[in-house]
């Protein structure tokens, strides 16, 4: 008998990106300049034992159903494929007993046979509002445990449920495409982060967790009605599949990785049409612009801005929109104040922006 | 003492529109071989009296607030400008009474000065669902109803939040950026129907009915839980507001104008590119298409699937994807069959996409 459907789909998605990661590391001489053994889906292949320790990958766990249920398929997979396996869970000290949770945490991660499995304490600051603080705080605490360890990899808990809440924030800017775009399955220095759930929605992750009989932790931040995404993930989604349909969150997880091809697409576009419209001493030509296509232009001017010092998380649609009218509605309006200090000014058929 | 804010902010939107109207019927020859005269924000301008007609424009009003609104600022605003303005009532026949109804819209269109001011019933279909057979037939009523008269333009009340609502429908269908780029504020054949609210709040319009004692109807189908859109409007759309802010109908709108551009330029660049990825005989060569981002590639086998005779409306990004593999994912998979009994197979190094 084989195992529970939820705990093959959990173990399908780790297998994968675990292959590909094994994929790269077999091409990639690293950077001590070693280059590591073949794929174990290569039929030469040979675990790597008595050469060099193999590869290990890192999951992030927070002791929840989505990430315990990653660690137990990781715990399974990696050693059949010739890959190390450990565990970092981070503790924000948000709330009382915290340092308790993540030596459980810990225990629970042992248990399943990873190594190293360890707790990291962070101080959440305030920036960017409670959420955002602690998002940096964890990723910050998660380099530097991949450094440490010398981890190939770390993987990452989220679902196709938090990928449909992400589009819905981005929506939500309405700063365009790119904030639609989500989460990606790769990201980070190297692509050290890797999203096996990204497909999988947030039931099955629950559903491996009891069919192995895991115990789970369900994070009281996830139902405050203080935070925006428990807000969303509670009362916003359930009422946006009420109105449209149970395949919402599906639709949304598909405009992620849609917008996000179209977005790459775009700024590439962007990069190449920048040279074009840059006159001998690198001054952008307002004619040059103007015959661009509006979405092309605008991602040219948000580059100049941005190259000129202007916070790209400051600088919003409504920036872009006025700097084009220099271009698309001249009338001798004045300058422009960006973010940054940034001044972005029409001056005889150049746009000049510059900070100061 | 001026006119209320509402009333001058419906105002201005409406003379916004009838004054780009007319800069292209002042620049256009029309189909008559004449070229009319200036545009009346020209100082040159004397209006065409004794001359020939001036031209006319149409507002399609239901006798919601939104419509009515319309008509108001339009029978307001067009005498101003030299431009005749008249009204069009579809009469759906979907519930009792509704050509009374009519009947009374067509009063209140009169008593505003509209003329000619009419009523157009039509027979509404199943196809697509009740929401878009009665879009079918409605758009059907007001082209005849536009050729009819010789109408330059016909005005719609879409509102910001009828904006938003549609972002939110096209999002559910999960297909991609087009989907979510909603409504145009200029549409149809040469343009024809124009949405002067479409960046006004549905509030607004309300108001400045209510300051203008114009009795409004309301729809109510448009409180009808059957209807998809009634229900985003009634619960998903203030549950999305309850946890992402008020600010969301807004950001969505700006979503949609910058989607459609997004969407726009990504259209014009599988355009140059499928002509470069063709051979001599016309056939898709795959090598070629694998070069293309991936963005791109996927709307050029979109559109070969079209031409091929796939209906437009039945062809899902899913579909697409599985072609897509065809190109990035080749093992030697069989033909994949599209909506409109059209095939897509790999042959010898070329896509062949064809119907039978």
């Amino acid at each position: 008998m084989g195992p529970h459907p939820a705990v093959a789909a959990i173990r399908l998605a780790v297998r994968r990106v675990l292959h590909d990661i094994l994929d790269e590391h077999s091409r990639t001489p690293d950077e001590t300049g070693r280059t590591p053994g073949r794929s174990p889906h290569d039929p030469a292949y040979a675990p790597p034992y008595n050469r060099e320790p193999s590869p290990l990958v890192l999951v992030a766990c927070s002791g929840g159903a989505d990430s315990m249920a990653l660690a137990s398929a990781l715990a399974f997979e990696a050693p059949r494929l010739g890959l190390r396996a450990g565990g970092v869970t981070v503790d924000h000290g948000l709330q009382a007993g915290s340092d308790l949770r993540a030596a459980e945490v810990i225990l629970r991660l042992r248990e399943l046979g990873l190594a190293p499995a360890e707790s990291v304490a962070v101080t959440v600051g305030r920036e960017g509002g409670p959420e955002a603080a602690a998002r940096d705080a964890r990723y910050a605490a998660l380099d530097a445990a991949a450094e440490r360890h010398g981890a190939a990899a770390v993987l990452l808990g989220h679902t196709r449920d938090d990928q449909a809440e992400t589009v819905l924030l981005g929506l939500a800017r309405g700063s365009g495409i790119r904030s639609l775009s989500g989460m990606a399955a790769v990201s980070g220095a190297a692509g050290r982060y890797r999203r096996p759930f990204l497909r999988l929605d947030r039931q099955t992750a629950r559903t491996a967790c009891l069919a192995q009989s895991l115990p789970v932790w369900d994070d009281p931040h996830n139902t405050d009605p203080a935070y925006t995404r428990s807000r969303l993930r509670h009362e916003g989604l359930p009422a946006l599949e009420k109105a449209l349909g149970k395949g919402v969150v599906e639709a949304l997880a598909r405009t992620a990785q849609l917008s996000r091809d179209d977005a790459d697409a775009l700024d590439a576009w962007a990069g190449r049409a920048e040279a074009g419209v840059r006159d001998a001493d690198g001054r952008l030509e307002c004619a040059g612009l103007h015959a661009l296509p509006p979405a092309v232009r605008r991602r040219v001017l948000r580059r100049a801005a941005i190259d000129a010092g202007a916070p790209a998380g400051s600088l919003f649609a409504r920036h872009i929109e006025e700097v084009d009218r220099l271009i698309t509605g001249w009338r001798g309006q004045g300058a422009i104040n960006l973010p940054g200090r940034v001044v972005a000014r029409r001056q005889g058929g150049r746009l000049v922006i510059r900070q100061g």
